[in-house]
């Protein structure tokens, strides 16, 4: 069979040949049909995130799929049944471990998981795979085509939930949420967020020029778009309004401790990028302070567990067609993978990477690569 | 009568003659029996925190304090009854806001209140005070002695639920808590998280030398002592063990973005320090990325509500009689407040302060003023 590898550090991804993957027992046979590419998949790709598994030298990419189940193997799952994937698995060697068994695999600690299409094993960009039915979260044939959202949109399940959490000790009375970053992983959050009961008012940051197709899809969602060469994150509460959450969607670390800036009294800032080392000097007194007095919290989030996977299939059926059409802005066969992965050698940053800085003209937003029709 | 009065920034308390207050409707007249000296105290008198109340030039202290209902003038109060005073009320002119109608003060911006004795408005520190009946908690004679203890236990009440609700999301299995700062907020959060379910290990960060009281109080609660000179915060687990929870009441800031690293995956570091502008350069890279890969959270939380009032006066019933007397080491009448107040001219830094530097010799914990005797 087909799928996409990369030798992380040392090159493009291609087209690999590999063989049909048996599936063991309690695992189903998923033909894939398809992935989608995000920030991950470039730092993958580029190799300052995730690795290859032990004993290989090349790793299959992808963890935004949606597939079919092809052989149930007697699992429990119906042959023909649409399935989105999770992305951790048990160390290889080990069957399971607390957190596998909690339910809660997104709060494993390093070195008690893999993460199928980053770390240690290999992913979802492939004609088929196999995976443990426990791993595989049934969607409708109607949301099949957008299915591969659902990786992303289950790690901003978690986040909020995480975020909401951090302030279930008090009534808490949200109204403006900030979202920083226009990647394809910001707007689908702009969009639950200004979906959501508990936000009136929702801000995204990034640094396109108008007209923007980007800035198009944060209007007409209703939100307000903040252009970070503009405003810069700590100079928000002036310029628009303090905010209840911030989320922070950019790598751009920086940004993580302006956030407590942006906060209003009481609010939390929801982190999930994941930046390099970067010694920079912050008056960390008044940040210290600002955290105190005003009751602010910090919540950094990773990952997803089959709960939030579950909770995001439910948003995706709420999600308009226009939104997702206008986010997916290109679905690619195998004969054009390079299509799939523009910035695969053109620079080494996240796609979701909005450091200020020099202004974002491209208009691609969210691609997948399609495995077989459905 | 007599109070405890201070000129923020331009000298040390001393004892002033004022009126005994009227109670208005509503309000209860309580006899002072004892007020408790703390950091904020120390902060107030140099004048880097809080202020007088608007048409003063200085403000009577106190905000830890115990007394007994002298006129309850028909507020359902008896005569005779104990009582803790809560210290947020509602700005001058201004009956409630939404934060006090829902009981949370304590999540009140800035401008949305005032404190006794620290800004605002005159604290306890007098011979009789009044105050709305809401705003008073009633506590047993036998525990009124160490009444004046209820207020900081309070605040760590807030500050554990609030890092307990931020890990509410998923199945917190905490094991090892390390508390920064060896003042008696330390002491007593020492106290109460090693009595707690949920803890088997405490650790609690100073910097004194053996032998010291202090390190006595610390080791016969079954909590490891860690000297700040010998081991950093960041280095704290490699040498001991990554901390499921942090509490930080030493105010140095630099110990708050050094929590980051102390905590084990998934932990919490709750920030309860008031630290003044300090700039430094941080890894801010490294910080945001642990934060997210290890989901970990940050909390600040300062002051705290009734329900953590009555909380902290079942909490001080269980604390044991030698830990009470081993940190309060000094209650001092009027005709010695200058033995209340050690600190007041020593130096301009807080009870709490517990930077790496010098050695603190002091064997002072906690101080008290007695206005009456019961």
């Amino acid at each position: 069979m087909k799928a996409i590898a990369v030798q992380p550090g040392a090159g493009v991804p291609d087209v690999v040949e590999r063989p049909v993957p048996e599936p063991a027992s309690g695992e189903a046979l998923v033909r894939i049909h398809r992935v989608g590419v995000d920030g991950t998949d470039y730092e993958v790709i580029e190799g300052s995130h995730g690795g290859v598994p032990e004993g290989d030298d090349r790793l299959v990419l992808g963890h935004e799929a949606v597939g079919v189940v092809d052989d149930p193997n007697n699992t429990g799952l119906e042959a023909g049944q649409y399935v989105v994937p999770t992305v951790r698995r048990p160390p290889p060697g080990i069957e399971t471990n607390e957190y596998f068994e909690r339910g809660e695999p997104d709060m494993a600690p390093e070195g008690a998981y893999v993460e199928r299409g980053i770390v240690g094993a290999h992913g979802f960009m492939a004609e088929y795979i196999t995976s443990p039915a426990e791993f595989l979260v049934p969607i409708s044939a109607d949301l099949a085509p957008w299915g591969f959202l659902v990786e992303p949109l289950s790690i901003t399940e978690k986040a909020l939930e995480h975020a909401r959490a951090s302030r279930s000790a008090f009534d808490w009375q949200p109204n403006a949420a900030l979202v920083l970053g226009t990647g394809s992983l910001g707007l689908l959050t702009v969009a639950m967020v200004a979906a959501a009961d508990d936000f009136e008012r929702v801000y995204c940051l990034g640094r396109k020029d108008r007209p923007h197709p980007v800035i198009d899809v944060i209007e007409r969602l209703g939100a307000t778009y903040i252009d970070s060469r503009e405003t810069p994150v700590d100079e928000i509460p002036t310029a628009s309004e303090p905010m209840d959450l911030v989320y922070e969607a950019t790598g751009y670390a920086k940004h993580a401790f302006e956030s407590i800036d942006a906060l209003a009294p009481n609010g939390v800032a929801a982190l999930l990028g994941v930046p390099s080392d970067w010694e920079f000097e912050v008056d960390g007194g008044y940040l210290h302070r600002e955290l105190v007095l005003h009751n602010k919290a910090i919540v950094g989030s990773v990952n997803s567990n089959r709960s939030h996977f579950e909770a995001a299939i439910d948003t995706l059926a709420e999600l308009p067609d226009w939104l997702l059409e206008a986010i997916v802005t290109g679905i690619y066969g195998l004969e054009s993978v390079d299509r799939a992965f523009p910035h695969a050698t053109a620079h080494a940053a996240t796609a979701d990477d909005e450091s200020a800085g020099t202004p974002d003209d491209d208009t691609t937003i969210k691609t997948a690569v399609e495995f077989t029709t459905i």
